[in-house]
């Protein structure tokens, strides 16, 4: 019998429950950076980790708090999986630089500098302009540096995102997308930002979520590992990992919430449309956490050794994370 | 004698007191927009305005709040001042546009889309790039058009400055400024956003804050008037007013946090800089409410006539208000 795998996956946003919290444990899923904020200020921010801290202590069996890399070998030891805190946006922070070490105390590890739109401190993918990182942006950054928490550009901007991995003194991270040449989305991410990540010692997590996949729901297993193959020869094999942007059993309430928040009064469909709206079928080879096999599987049979699947499964973000924590 | 003048002023946020609001009723300032935000979030300004409630209460017999050009009327006829809500910047919405009109019903009429720094809206004019009006920012226009609520670009930058106009329905107004071609300050505004403004029916307020005056605190009377003659011939006589920006009484620490907020560990010098960086001192002609008079002289004395003294002095930001609340 094969021995279990250690994985760690770069983001999920799911409709937590006890049955996922079980899959993540059956499935070997050391950690997982979790969403605890899309929108909200740093007071429903709070409100959201209230709700995490009764989480811990509900499914105690299941899950741990994730907030160094100790609570992750731990975890997996113990056949549990550490739920690390992130923000997709800087909205928690407010305009205070001093709440970065505040979420900081309270458990977030990773911070997203924009979502989509311009933010206080970087820009969004979906904007038509990127001016780069803002003034305060310049400041956070520096500020995430000395505190330990991950700058992550998953839904920023071009320029904003290669600024932030030349001003950011610790490598960053971009948690959940792919590479553009492989499907073109704005969410996707040019060989020059992969480049320039991974020069930084800087990470990927490689997306399961249908709008960043060839073909999107209809993409086969074949197609996304050798995506990753062609990824790691751009980014060398210590800089990708998973990051599965997994949304499990959530309504299609959420993904409208996701992309509107509280900023219009129109409807925006982000990578869906207006006959497309909701969120879009799992590929069948990945649907829960149980599926992470599938994907280690299929490295295989392209041609990936044993030691580097290890990596990509978990192995690099570990070390990514000591080195970021 | 003269009949009393009607004067409104664009901009104040003085250390109010007894004091300041009887020098703003002997000098005949039937309103003014004062700043009741800088960098405060929505719970903050609510702090702020409950503030401005016990004012109300404590000085009747001097100010009532101003929410309608007749609130200004009557208090002009009563010979006291209304005063009128503004933002410098847009933190009070947060990342929540239904919060305009909430902030309208709590009496908010002028709000800035950034000061200074980039915003959610719109970039400041400290900033190295400017990128104009962001997503969220075009939605916000149009909520506040429809609600009532001026739009004030007085410390945004040039292109969002110039989008601004346009992408608006209602007249703008750029509440206290100068223009550029005087005194070539990053506040002040070039020839081409002041033709916009007037072709437009915006209006400026025009700036007696030393570091928006051609020789500081050293600017002369005479220079500030010739200034307003060649403004007047850019926009025309109907959209230029006073916004004086005044901070009547304010310890320095005031203007650190102005500049500062708490978007920075390091410190913002401004306008100012590190040996010179507190409040500049008013010019000898101006330094409270019951000086505009001298300038009402000034313009008088290089050969303004008296019904165009009193559009500038007061009924072209009553023009302008009846158009936009």
């Amino acid at each position: 019998m094969d021995e279990k795998p250690f994985i760690i996956d770069g983001l999920q946003y799911s409709n937590w429950s006890r049955e996922i919290f079980s899959q993540m444990n059956r499935g070997s899923i050391a950690a997982t950076h979790v969403t605890i904020c899309y929108h909200e200020n740093f007071r429903e921010t709070v409100e959201n980790i209230a709700a995490w801290n009764k989480r811990f202590k509900k499914f105690s069996d299941l899950i741990v708090h994730g907030l160094n890399v100790e609570d992750i070998s731990n975890a997996y030891s113990n056949g549990k999986t550490a739920i690390i805190f992130g923000f997709q946006n800087c909205s928690p922070i407010e305009q205070n630089i001093s709440f970065v070490e505040i979420c900081h105390q309270l458990g977030a590890r990773f911070m997203q500098l924009s979502y989509n739109n311009q933010s206080l401190l970087a820009t969004g993918c979906y904007e038509d302009e990127d001016p780069g990182i803002t003034r305060m942006g310049h400041q956070v950054i520096k500020e995430m540096n000395r505190i330990g928490m991950v700058v992550d550009m998953s839904h920023s901007a071009k320029r904003s995102t290669l600024e932030a991995i030349e001003i950011s003194e610790r490598p960053i991270a971009i948690t959940h997308a792919n590479p553009s040449f492989w499907h073109p989305a704005l969410r996707n991410k040019s060989k020059d930002i992969l480049q320039e990540l991974a020069d930084t010692g800087g990470i990927l997590g490689l997306s399961l979520y249908p709008h960043h996949l060839k073909n999107k729901s209809q993409c086969t297993l074949e197609d996304f590992c050798e995506m990753v193959a062609r990824t790691v020869e751009i980014m060398d094999v210590n800089c990708v990992g998973f990051g599965s942007d997994l949304c499990q059993d959530q309504p299609d309430s959420v993904v409208e919430w996701m992309r509107n928040g509280t900023w219009t009064r129109e409807t925006d469909f982000g990578e869906g449309s207006v006959t497309n709206a909701g969120f879009p079928p799992q590929p069948k080879w990945f649907k829960t956490n149980l599926d992470f096999i599938n994907i280690i599987k299929g490295l295989r049979d392209i041609g990936f050794s044993k030691s580097e699947v290890a990596k990509i499964a978990g192995k690099n973000w570990l070390e990514f994370l000591k080195k970021s924590f």
